[in-house]
C-alpha cells in the first residue's frame, strides 16, 4: 500500500537563496496565487551556497516538527535547467519536493519512505506557462507544491514510483570496532559545529571521546554543563553530536567549519 | 476609466531594513492589529541601504508573481520626515505605495499605470496617531497599506493624480547602433551580478556579446552550460542580462558590484 | 484583579538564532501543529548572541504595535538546560514568556505587570514528550505559547506569580543633577546606534547635548536634517536617543558599538 497524506496546508521553504532579491517571495507569490489558504513557514534559506547535503540533513531531522500532511519544498539546485531530475517523496505522512541531487537522500532511505520522479508531462498543466532555464523554484516546485498542499493532485499523479534517488554529496559515517569517523555538515549562528554523528553511534561507547581539530571532548549534557569559554562535546536537540562552546563560538575558537572530520573513541582510562 | 483594484488581503513588504531589531516586525504590527487577516509577504528586506533603486527594479519584475489585488508596500527612504511625498500606484490590478523618491519610477512608467500623490489630510484619518518623524514605514504606509488591502480605502481617495513621479537614481541602459550600455543594479547570495539590461535589448543583436570588468562573454541559456568556475551571461528568470559564474561568484571572481558599467554588442565574427 | 488576556492568536518570536538552520522554524512547526490558526510574526532573531537585554528592549518598545492579545516569546538562553527559571509575564493586555535572565525586567517593572514563574509540574501536560536539554525554545516555549495563543490555557494557571524577576544586564541611565549617563544597546541595520536614554530623559535639559565616542552632537528631528556623512543625535521612533549619521553608517565613522557610553548634559551657551 502506497503512503498516505492528507494534506494540513503547511508547505515549508528551504534554500540557499539568502534573503536578497526576491527569489523566496516569488516562490511565496506563486503559492498564494494558486492556493490561497497556504502557511508558507521558512525552514531556512541560509543552506550553504550549492550544498544540497546541508538541506536534507535538516530536513530529515526537522520534518516531524511540522503537521501531519506539510508539503516540504527544498531548491539547492546548482543543475537547475540541465537534465537532472526532480524527486516527490512520499514519508510518514509528509511530501518532499526537491531536485535529484542527493538532497532527498537521507530522507529517501528511511522506513516506508516512496520516491517518484517528476515526469514533466504530467507536471505542465501545473507549472508555469513559461518555465524559465534558471529559476525553477519558482516555475516548478512552487506551483506543484502549492497544489499538492491543496489537495488538487498527488505525487503518485506526477511520475513513476523510483527504487532509489542520487545519493548523498556526503558519506554517512564510517563505523568501525574503535571508532566512528564523520563530519561537520553544519555551523549554526552560535558557532556550533554541527556533525552527522547521531546518538545511536555513541550508544556503542561506553564513555565517547570526541577529537575535532586536534581536541579530545568529553561529551556533557548543555553548553551550561561547562565554564563560558570552555570547549564541550553534546548530542544536541536534533539527536546529533555537536561540538560547541560554551558562551563563544566553537567553530572560530577551532578553526573549524562545513566538511571538518569528528571521531569518536572510547575513553582510555 | 481609472485603473480597478479588487483586494486579495496579500501585502508584500520591501526595505533596506534587514533582519536586526523591530522594525519590520513592528509594520506587521500595525498592519495586524488594522486587518487581522492580512496574509504579509516579505519580498526583500535586503535592499541596498538608502538605494530606492533597487527596489524598484525588483517589484517591477516580481509583483506579477502575486495574486492580482496585492498591496505591495517599497520603503527605502532616506528622505524620511523631510518635504519629500508619498506615492500611491495603480497598475495592472496591483498597488504599490513608497516615498516619492525614484523608487517607484520603473513601475510609474508602465501602460496603464496610475500615480496618485498622498494628501496627508486625507491620509490623517488612516495613519498612527503619533506619527514620528524617521520611520513612517510603521506609521503611515503599513496602516494605509492595511486599509487599502482590506478595502476600506481606495488609492484615489487619498490624494490626487499626478502625471509623473521622481525619476529613478538609474538611468536605463543607453541604446546606441552598435552597443547597449547599463549596469549592475543587484547582486544575489550567488554572486550574480544583475543588471538593467533586457531581453528585449539583446534581441537586436545576431550574437550578442557582453563585456564586464574586462571580459567579454557569450550569453548562455543557464548556469550548467558551462564548467563550474567559467563566466557566462545569460537571461535569468526576471527578463534580466545577468553575469553570473557556474558554481562561483561573479561578483568576486570579476571585482564587480552595484553600478558596474556592463556593454553589449554585436560578436565580431 | 489580575490583568485579563484575550487572546488574538497572533505570536512574536524574539531570538537569538539568526537564520541558519531550521531552529526558529521548528519552533513555528510546533506551534502549527497545536494552533493550525496561529499568525505568527518574527520580531526579529539578530539579537546579539547570548545578550538578553537587547531582547527585552524591543519587546518593550514594541509590543504595543501589536493587537491586544498578543503572545510574544523571547529566547536568548545561553543557561538552557540548567537551573533557570521561566516567566511569564502578563502586562497591558499581552503575555510574554522568556527564560528568566533578564530579558523580561524592562516590562517586569512597568505598572500593572504581574509576573509568573512557570512551575514544570503544571506545564508538563503542554511541552514536547521528550524535552531536550540544549533547545527549550522548540520543546518547552512553543509549545506553551501555542496553547495560550490558543486560550486552551491560561499565564495564571502555569506557575505562582512572583514578587520579582532577575535584573536585566544592562543598568538603567545614570541621572544625576548635571547629566544622563547610558548606553548603545542595540544598532540597526544603518549603523544607528540606539541607546537606552529616553525622551523622558532628555525632557529635563533646555538645550541638551549628546556626548558619544568624543563626539558633542545636538539632537534634531530627523536624518535629513543634517548633510549627507554629518553625526547627529535624535529620538527615534521607539522614543530612544540614538546616535546617527545621515546616509551613512554612525556606528562605523565613530567606531561605536554595543555597550559604548553615551551621555547628554545641558548647552553650555
Amino acid at each position: 500500500m502506497a503512503p498516505s497524506f492528507a494534506p494540513s496546508g503547511v508547505i515549508t521553504l528551504t534554500t540557499d537563496f539568502g534573503h536578497k532579491g526576491p527569489f523566496v517571495a516569488t516562490m511565496k507569490g506563486v503559492m498564494l496565487t494558486r492556493f490561497a489558504e497556504a502557511r508558507i513557514i521558512d525552514l531556512t534559506h541560509e543552506i550553504d551556497v550549492h550544498f544540497p547535503a546541508e538541506a536534507g540533513f535538516w530536513l530529515a531531522r526537522s520534518y516531524a516538527f511540522f503537521p501531519s500532511g506539510t508539503t516540504h519544498v527544498a531548491v539547492v539546485d546548482p543543475g537547475v535547467g540541465t537534465e537532472r531530475d526532480v524527486v516527490l517523496l512520499l514519508h510518514d505522512g509528509h511530501v518532499f519536493l526537491a531536485p535529484d541531487n542527493g538532497l532527498l537522500a537521507p530522507l529517501a532511505g528511511l522506513p516506508g519512505a516512496r520516491a517518484h520522479r517528476l515526469d514533466p508531462g504530467r507536471a505542465q498543466p501545473y507549472v508555469l506557462p513559461a518555465v524559465s532555464a534558471t529559476f525553477h523554484g519558482r516555475d516548478v516546485f512552487a506551483p506543484l507544491a502549492a497544489e499538492i498542499a491543496a489537495g488538487r493532485v498527488r505525487v503518485e499523479d506526477l511520475g513513476p514510483h523510483v527504487a532509489s534517488v542520487v545519493p548523498s554529496w556526503v558519506d554517512e559515517p564510517e563505523v568501525s570496532e574503535l571508532r566512528v569517523s564523520g563530519s561537520v555538515i553544519a555551523v549554526d549562528n552560535f558557532g556550533n559545529l554541527i556533525t552527522n554523528i547521531t546518538a545511536a553511534h555513541l550508544g556503542r561507547f561506553r564513555r565517547p571521546v570526541v577529537r575535532a581539530g586536534g581536541h579530545d571532548l568529553e561529551v556533557r549534557r548543555t553548553y551550561g554543563d561547562v565554564r563560558p569559554g570552555e570547549a564541550l562535546a553534546l548530542v544536541n536537540s536534533f539527536g546529533a553530536l555537536e561540538i560547541a562552546r560554551s558562551e563563544r563560538s566553537a567553530a572560530e575558537s577551532l578553526g573549524l567549519s562545513r566538511g571538518a572530520p569528528v571521531t569518536v573513541r572510547e575513553h582510555d582510562g
